[in-house]
Parts: C-alpha cells; structure tokens; sequence
C-alpha cells in the first residue's frame, strides 16, 4: 500500500509519522515543494526577532533523518502540480529543475496548507510573507543589508502580523502596522482589544487602521489614506487562503470557504483522498458550519485521524473550538470560541459577563490584572466563547474554559471547578470560578446586567447612573452623568437617590454587585454595569465614539 | 430570620457575605474565637518568608469593614462552647475575660476549621502551628529575637510543612525537616517524589524521614531515630484533624473521618444547622465515600453554598477532586484526585502512563521539563488522578486535567483538546494532549507498557531490556542488564536481538514507543518502558531499593 503525502510540515509530517508507526510495511512518499520539511513554522517570527538564535533549532527534521527513523521517503523542493484521479496518480514538477515524473498512490494526503492573500506588487521593495525558512532568511538578510534605521510595513494585523511586529521591534526596526479593519487584532470585541493598541502605540510601533495598501513604490508604501511611509521591507501577513487550487482542479470538492471539503476522518470527496491542515474546512464547535480555522494543533491532530483512517482505524475529528493565544511586548491575548462581533453578525442570542481578575491572590507579590470575557447561550447557559487579555496565567485559565467547553460544562458550572490554589499560583476563588459565579448570577437573575454600550441609552431613557466606588476613585475618573454613592454607604443615603431606575457600577463589577442585590432587595429597579468602569473605559477608548452608535454591537 | 456563624475564616465568611447579598433582612452573627477575621491564610507561611512584606495585606477584612458593607455583626475573640439544639441557642466565651453569654438562632453554621494533631509539649522551645495570624506572630517574634543562625525543625512535610520549609530558608533560618512517611508530600507516588527530596537538600534543608519527634527539650529535639536536633523553634505542620468536637458534643453526627457529616446542601443531621470548611467531610469525586480534603477554594464554595441553602436556593455541592498544589524553591508540584498508592491501597484496578513533556515548544527559549503521571480506569477510561512536577506550566496543566475530570472527559479525550498554542506559552501537541495520546495507545493496544517497577521482574523472567537511545546517552547511564540498540539501527539490526520477549526504552517513552510499534510489527513481543529512563531512574532512586519490594506498590 502506497501513500503519498503533498505537503511535509505540521499536518503532512503528522500523517506521514503516524502512518509509519501503524504500518511498518506501507510505502510513504512525501513531496514538499520547498526545500525544508518538518520546520518550526510557528517560531519563524522568533528568529526574525532574535529570541530563537540558533537557526538550525527551527529545522526539526530532515528528508535523512526522517527516513532513518520512520522509513519516510521525504521529497523536497518538489511540488505536486496535478492529481490524476482516475489513474491515481500525481504529476511532480521539481521546483529547481522543471523536472516532470509521475507517481501512483493508493492513498493521497493533501496537506499544503494555506498562503497569503493576493501577493503586493513589489516594485522595489522587497515583499514577503513569513510562513516558511525561507521567507525568515529572506528577511533577516534585507534587515542585515540595510542595518541601523532599517524600518518595515506589516500588512495585516492578525496572530502573525502582531507576532512579526514584535520581533522586528526587538530587532530595533521601525515598524508600520497596516491593518484593514477598525482595529488590530480583529477577532477580539472592541472594548477587549484596548490593551493591543495601547502596547503596539507604547512600543513605537505607528498604526493604520481602516487602511490598506494602495501602491508600492521605490522603498515605499502609499495608504488608502493618502499616508506615503518610507519602507526597507514590507510584511506580508494578511488573512491566508487554502491552498486548495490542486484538489479543485482534480474535482475534488471545495467549500464556499475556498478550504477543501473532509468528512469527520478527514475523507475528501475521492474516498482514496485525505486532506488536513490549513487547506481544509474544519466544523465549528459552536455551529456546526464549515469554517476555516489556521491552527497547528489541529493540522497536527487531523494528520493523526488520516493516517488512523487509512490504517483502518476509525477515529473521528472533533469540531473545532478555534482556541488562539498570541503574545505581545508582554501582553497575552487568548481566545476560545465565537466573539460577540460574531455572535451578533449570526443573529445568535448570547449573553455576555466581563470581569478583571487577578491572576493569583493580590496579597502575593506580582499579581497581574486580566479582562475576561465570557460569551454565554442564555437559553442553555453553554459557553459560546472567551476572551482574556492580560499577562501572567491568561494561557491558564483560556486553557481551562477551552477544556470546559469541550467537556459540555455550563457557564455556570464554571464556578464549580476545583483549580489548583496557591497563593502564587491563583485564587481560592480562581478567575475562572468568578467569570462562573457572574455567569451564575446572570443566568439565575440574581443580578441584572447593562453592558458597556448601552449606558448611554439607559441615562437617555432617564435612569440613573450610581458610582459605587469611593469618593477618591470617582473623583480620579467617572462617567458623565453618573453620581457618586460609594457602597458603604448606600443603606444610610438611599434616600438620596432619584426615584428612576437605577444602574450602578464599581471599578470592574463586583462591588456593583453588591450593591445591586442591595438595591433590589431596597425595592429599587436596578442593574449592574456588567465589568465596570474598567469595561465601560475601554469600550469608549476603543470604540473613539459612544456605543449605541457602533453598528458591530448594535443589535448585541 | 437569625443565622449565627461560628468561625469568620474562609468558609465562615463566604456563607457570611454570600447571605447577606441574599437577604438584606437578615441577622447574621460570626463568632470568631481569634483576634482576627477573613485573613489570608494560605498566605502566613509567606509572610514569615518575607515574600509578603505587609503584614496588613493579611488582613482582608475586619469587624469595622464588614458591618459597613455587609452589615454583619461579627465578633472576635468570642468562642462558641456549647450549642444548645433544642433552644436553638448557643454558648459563647469571650476568650480575653472568660465572660459567657447565650445567643438564639433560627440557623447555625459551623466553620471552625480545623487543628494540627496532639500538641508537642514543648518544654522550652516554641511550638506553634502555621494557621492564624497569631501564629505568624509568633514564630517572626522568635526569629527575630534568636537573630542570625536561628534553627527551626518543621514536622511534617505535606503543603503547610513545606511551605513553612521554604519560607524559612528564605529569612535564613537552617531547618530540620521531620516526615513520619517514607518521604516528603506523601499524597505523591514513590517515583515523582524524588525532586522534592532533591530541591530540599540543595537548599540545605536536613531530612528525616520515617521519623517522628519523642522529646522537645530545652533548644532540642529527640527523633526515635536517637537524632538529636537543636532548635529554637518547632513548627507543628502534621496532617490536621477538623474542630467537630463542639458538633459532636451537641449530637450532630460525625464521621468516622472525624469530620461532620453533610448532605449536598452542607446541612448536618440537625436541619437547622449547616457545616462548611475543613471541619467537614466532603464527597470523593472519585469513589464518592466520605473524605477529609482541607482546601480554601471547597471551603469557599460550601460557605457559598450553605449560604444558598439557608435562603431557600437549592445548589447543590459537587464531590471533591482534591486538586492540589505547592510551591517549594521554583519547583511546583499539583495533583487531582487520587494517586496509585491510594488506588493500589483501595485494590482499585488502574492504568499509568507517565510522560516528561516541555512547558512550551522546545525551540522557544526557556522551556522547562515537567513529569507528568496519568491514573486511568482501564474499564471506562476515566481519569482517576494525575500528578505534576516541574516548574513553568505545571499549574495550567493539573488545571486544565481537573477541568476535563469534571467535564467527564475519558483521558483519551486528553488528546483531542483544543489548547492555545504560540510556541511561548506551549506545543502544538500539549503537554495534555500528548499524555491523552500516550493513554490512548495502551487504551487501544497500540503500545503494550511496562512500569518501572515491574522491569526487574520481567529481566528476572528472560525477557530482554532493549536501550533504543543512542549510543552516547546509553553510555552515560543505563539500566543494569540493558542492551543498546539505537532506534535508528532496529531495522538494519534486529536479528542481533536475542528471541526472548522485550521490553524496550528510552529517555521518557516516546521513542520508545516507536521501537515498541516497530518491532511489534516485526513479529516480536514487546513492551514499551512507561516513561522511559527517566521515570525509572526516579523510582529506583525514590525507594533506594529494587521497585519489587517497595510494599505499596506491589500490587499495583
């Protein structure tokens, strides 16, 4: 039995190695159109930053040392250029001599992956992506060629491009980020993607939002909005495309995402042909749809569940949750699931709890603040989606949420689960226990929330905005409007209070809490502004307008 | 509607502050039998290292900030000595001036915590225990009148003893560790024990183990092992006993644990009287039957609980994991549920795995081994308990397992997790997912394993012990009676290997688990060594003896 594998870094590497250890006896062939395979793909930023020195550390394996071990037969720069279906058979072209051969299969695994959008025309200024060995070398070698001053443009300001930002900063390059939507890190809501801005901005870094590439000239870039930014090199780091070009024209089934179409054994519509990894569709976790998700642990995992599949083992993949991470100049941004932007654009009804924990007990030295926030099905309680963004045990608790929501736990039932507590290590209520506890508290009606951008309505409708926090902290920063009862004090000057319905608020929600319950059980209409100050700040700062006039979140 | 609670700690506080938000009518009592209430008790041991530095910080709440916000009345140095269920009333003594008075209830709720053991009579040298913030008081008073070349012998060494452990070294003071176990943190198995022992020696921490104290005399210490220890300083760190006496004396039903018996609402057999906290048995996730697990965050949730009960809302508690974790000089070490000595003790048939992952991807600088053991079900799959020691990322890990325990996720479904992955923070295939994977190939009888244990008896029974590292890292160390046969080098030379069965092994199992799939498939009967060198090198060195006669693990 003879399979043959296009594509040699994380999902066809995978497929390839599984195999071989399931069936000593079959022939692998493994045809890779660049010339390394088995690379560190998600460290090649590092290199470009220098936190990877050693290059040869991104080169896990080698045509020579993959057939020692598992007996591969590791092609490169070799580049599968048609399928013969019928035949089954492959046409390779060898990328350095235009060499033509023709190879028969049984099986075929497509795992070419995906590359960047529509390339930049480069007239002068080198363009690359940063997606392979090469792209890293060919970087490093205009930043080495041009030395001090050197100043680059990223377009696209995603997991990668905020991941290439960073490392060329800290190569003490001058960087332009280049972003299309309304603010970097677009699967991030709004009043979460704050601390992104403001990290880019305190690093030096200049950003473009609502903005795109218009010309590349001579050492160059013109912007949409009239901008003209000197450049030694532009990164290339837009949304990436399947690179399901060859299945399509060898009729294999392609979704409306453009990524190749697989059932739950990562089948192709030819039953002798696999596809994994960034050229598939994968099903959402949330809806079930087809949908595009670029991730290494699950090109990694599908090339596992192809090799099974052809070895006659029948495991199933399992939706896909889409959980990311990226770090930035210290800060780390996590998400699992859908966002609210998403969950509005869908029409789906969804609940929403901010809150801003801390990362272990405050009364331990180097406690660090993080925003989270909890998507929520209010008609089931299920976790829709999270987002956290913070320093210290921000990858923990997405982590943990992720894990929930794969093992089918409520929001609710968050605050149920028994984390390891230590005071340098979390909280005898963890972050994750409290985002439940809100959940809880929502879901329950024990507290009635407002979110952030329906302030503004709220007072406009004639309610009253009540500051919970101190006399000291309000006079540090209030929202307009509001007036100042600090909690403690609220059962002896509830008498001062209007008789409207009221919305009360702290610093991040927990105080507002209290005082909500309090109120209710006053006999006053009250809600709790849901995060705070804190989420009410950072969605004003992040929006630059008031929010009831933010299409994203206006049926929210 | 009147509920008095006896104990204002943890449990006591939460069931406190919990009722209050939900009935702003209510009388709520807290008699505390200290000076203090709501104080940071997992922080005391680092305010005697010095690592907190504000003795404040401690201090969360007091009297004065309950009442304004919470509008409790609490009242300290007041001991509850008798409970009178038939009034409904209770007995209290002011504890400075030996006054009693008598207080009716409509609910009680029992918090008082528990104790360490019998007292050490200490003739001239200080005892004291690490609970309260009396005890901190204490202990930083004598080290700072003893000054420089202060000694202290801790005994116990379980989380608190540990703790007390690495505080003290950290002001200074030289410590004499006393176990009564066979080693330190006894709640690990033999074989992940070993860098506990290892980091307490390289601090110059002296160890006895088997040993229990006989005589405290002026300055000194007598052992039964006829050591004598000079001292200034005793810190009682044994494994505590919960404060049921005054439950008991009132004909409340307690265990045979000791502790009080609770449904899942935390009531008592007296209806009208509730119980939380360490002084409570709680329900064994595991084997359901009634345990004693003594941690903040259960403590927490049942005062949440209790609280909920009392006003009329039905929450039911959940068993107990007993997820766990400590800190001791950048080691962390965390477990959940139970580990093999216990499963082995209760004749509870079990699978291990055991694994030696990377915190992050190991071209990112800065990654840390950690070793990871498995307990599994091998009818059902479940995960029974795991175990963790390393340093940088064990707690997300013992998190992220806890989580999928109460998720009902089975440990094959370890491998399937969706955790966020940037090279920085972990691997594309976690350190989770790769023990799920691991778990799921003896699960299928993908990999037959052998523990360390059970390698000097199969070599006893002819079976040959195949080394598949290379060739430089068997000469640097290997099992007696090993053969080497680097993996790379089976195919060309598996005729060398003698016809007997074999076991085969590496570093920490996986390339192990490719020579096991390979020579499988080559017809030979072959066992792959379950973690590999590594864990076999800590059993051996963690019991000093041969595995096969290390009692508790004999019929595992």
């Amino acid at each position: 039995m003879k399979t043959i594998i296009i594509g040699g870094v994380a999902g066809g590497m995978s497929a390839a190695t599984r195999l071989r250890r399931l069936d000593e006896a079959a022939e692998i062939v493994v045809f890779e159109r660049g010339p390394y395979v088995s690379f560190a793909n998600c460290g090649l930023p590092y290199y470009v930053g220098g936190i990877i020195e050693d290059r040869d550390s991104l080169l896990l394996q080698t045509p020579k040392s993959l057939a020692a071990r598992f007996r591969l037969d590791v092609r490169v720069n070799e580049e599968v250029i048609q399928i013969n279906r019928k035949a089954k058979t492959v046409r390779v072209s060898n990328v350095l001599d235009g060499t033509t051969t023709t190879e028969s299969y049984d099986f075929l695994i497509l795992a070419a992956g995906a590359t960047t959008g529509l390339p930049l025309s480069g007239r002068g200024v080198p363009v690359r992506s940063l997606r392979t060995v090469d792209d890293v070398d060919a970087i490093t070698a205009v930043l080495e060629d041009v030395g001090a001053d050197a100043r680059a443009v990223v377009v696209g300001a995603g997991f990668i491009g905020l991941e290439a930002v960073e490392n060329l900063v800290a190569r003490g390059v001058h960087v332009t980020l280049v972003q299309r939507g309304p603010r970097p890190l677009s699967p991030l809501d709004p009043e979460m993607a704050g601390p992104v801005l403001e990290a880019l901005l305190d690093h030096g870094v200049d950003v473009h939002v609502n903005s795109t590439v218009v010309d590349v000239g001579a050492s160059r870039v013109q912007l949409d909005d009239g901008s003209f930014i000197r450049t030694d090199l532009i990164i290339e780091a837009r949304g990436v495309r399947p690179n399901s070009h060859l299945a399509r024209s060898a009729g294999i089934t392609v979704g409306a995402t453009g990524g190749i179409t697989v059932d739950e054994y990562q089948r192709t519509s030819d039953p002798s042909i696999y596809a994994v990894g960034d050229a598939v569709e994968k099903t959402d976790a949330i809806d079930g749809a087809a949908t595009l998700v670029t991730m290494a642990g699950l090109a990694n995992r599908h090339g596992r569940t192809a090799a099974d599949a052809i070895a006659g083992i029948a495991e199933p993949s399992a939706p896909a949750l889409g959980t990311a991470i990226v770090g930035l100049f210290g800060l780390t941004v996590a998400m699992v699931g859908w966002s609210e932007t998403r969950l509005a654009a869908y029409g789906r009804p969804h609940r929403v709890v901010h809150t801003h924990p801390s990362s272990h007990a405050g009364y331990y030295p180097g406690a660090e603040q993080m925003s989270m926030k909890l998507l929520i099905d209010p008609e089931t309680d299920a976790i829709l989606g999270a987002q956290i963004v913070g320093g210290a045990g921000v990858d923990k608790r997405i982590d943990v949420i992720a894990t929930a929501m794969t093992g089918g736990l409520t929001a609710s039932q968050l605050s149920r689960l028994e984390l390891a507590y230590a005071p340098q290590y979390g909280s005898a209520k963890d972050a994750v226990n409290m985002v439940g506890y809100v959940a809880d508290n929502v879901a329950t009606g024990s507290t009635q929330s407002i979110q952030w951008h329906e302030v503004d309505d709220a007072m406009g409708a004639g309610e009253t905005l009540v500051d919970v926090r101190t006399a000291d902290e309000f006079s540090r920063g209030a929202i307009p409007g509001a007036v100042s009862l600090p909690l403690d004090e609220i059962r002896a000057r509830i008498s001062e209070l209007p008789d409207t319905p009221l919305v009360v608020h702290c610093q991040v929600g927990q105080r507002g809490h209290t005082a909500a319950r309090l109120l209710t059980q006053l006999g006053r209409d009250v809600r709790n502004l849901d995060g705070g100050y804190r989420t009410w700040l950072a969605g004003m700062s992040a929006t630059g307008t008031t929010a009831t006039t933010n299409p994203s979140l206006a049926h929210a």
